[in-house]
């Protein structure tokens, strides 16, 4: 099967049926998250794995009751950095060049490029941009869940301030960001599963740009996202 | 091959040598991005597909001069919503219901709670939000090339306030989120291609959770998310 074969097999599975997901495949579906890109290589993100039931209960409280939380294999959470420092950009980057067996002063330049970019910018900013690298790591959980034919639900309908402290990542230096029950669906009480699936059109999805568009041309000027569909 | 093992083969190419993209490959890129999941399936991105060279020279100015822009096959570029409201949403899950075959009021509920979830978070929330979700389909892309043994880099090294100028979006309600040119690897010239891919170790990586590090129950508390390695 192909990734495209397995992102139409997917779906967000609205109820779970409690069968247990294999250690292999959950192994599997880890690594790929482990594998993910991340800006710069900071792999400014975790993940959380949760199978205790009284746990999943009380998580269950802080996402509006959603039934997979409690009828999935298990919970995967998401968790980034709060934000950028020095000292944890430094501890990754020594990592690396220990691994790759370089001396530790080899990315300096580019490290201080990126604390200055990054060190200029706001907390929430901070946390934002490590978030959005773990989404995606997430993204590629999603694809091996599919590719394994495990069903997940991608989820933030959660409250991260309360899960946060559920979870005690307070002071931790990390946030939740998302989460994703695995597990296999409950086909007769699922009402998404033989919806069609819906995405924005091909022709909408898509816009080629030339020269021609860019703003400081001459003969271009004024392109329009929202209507003009040259594709 | 599998996912596991495209992630091994991809890296963020350094050095492309020019070599055109098939369309066939291209597409089944794209589509791959398409068919990502999003938040509330609001799909809040699309993709801009640049190959000429005079707008692409433009866009390598404002991307720290780097390489790739110019050598790649294709540049993609991802823009997603700057912020969310009722006209936006309502029309995508009109759209949505209409593919369906369901009454336009059939998801009004739901849809008044996303509304007012992100009405009261300011328009840097939303518009990070909405880029978020862009790096779930910026993902399935990269994965998608992967498999069709394309090379790409992902890049956040550009000036997206510049990009917006040039590609005309400032008014759109679109905003540039991330990049990715497409291309085949220049092996003899890319200091990258050989050096080791370094990731969290996966003890550091995953961490199982139960009740017992639950911040409410008497016998757990202050779990470390950094110094507590459970599996």
């Amino acid at each position: 099967m192909s990734l495209l074969e397995d992102l139409q097999w997917r779906y967000a599975t609205k109820k779970m049926n409690g069968t247990k997901v294999s250690q292999e495949k959950l192994d599997y579906i880890l690594e790929a998250a482990r594998m993910a890109p991340s800006s710069s290589g900071l792999q400014q993100y975790k993940v959380i794995v949760i199978s205790d039931k009284a746990l999943l209960e009380k998580i269950q409280g802080i996402a509006y009751n959603q039934s997979q939380i409690m009828d999935c294999s298990h919970l995967l959470v998401w968790v980034a950095w709060d934000g950028y420092s020095d000292e944890r950009i430094s501890k990754v980057f020594n990592y690396m060049m220990d691994e790759r067996g370089l001396p530790r002063d080899t990315m300096d330049s580019y490290k201080n490029v990126i604390l200055n970019l990054y060190g200029t910018k706001g907390a929430d900013w901070q946390a934002h941009h490590a978030a959005k690298q773990s989404y995606i790591s997430f993204a590629m959980a999603m694809a091996a869940a599919a590719e394994q034919r495990v069903d997940a639900t991608p989820m933030e309908g959660f409250t991260p301030e309360k899960l946060d402290e559920l979870l005690n990542l307070n002071g931790s230096g990390y946030k939740s960001t998302v989460i994703l029950p695995l597990g296999y669906r409950e086909t007769e009480n699922d009402w998404l599963v033989n919806m069609k699936k819906v995405r924005t059109p091909r022709e909408e999805f898509i816009t080629e740009m030339t020269i021609a568009d860019a703003a400081d041309v001459e003969t271009g000027g004024g392109f329009d996202l929202n209507t003009t569909i040259k594709k």
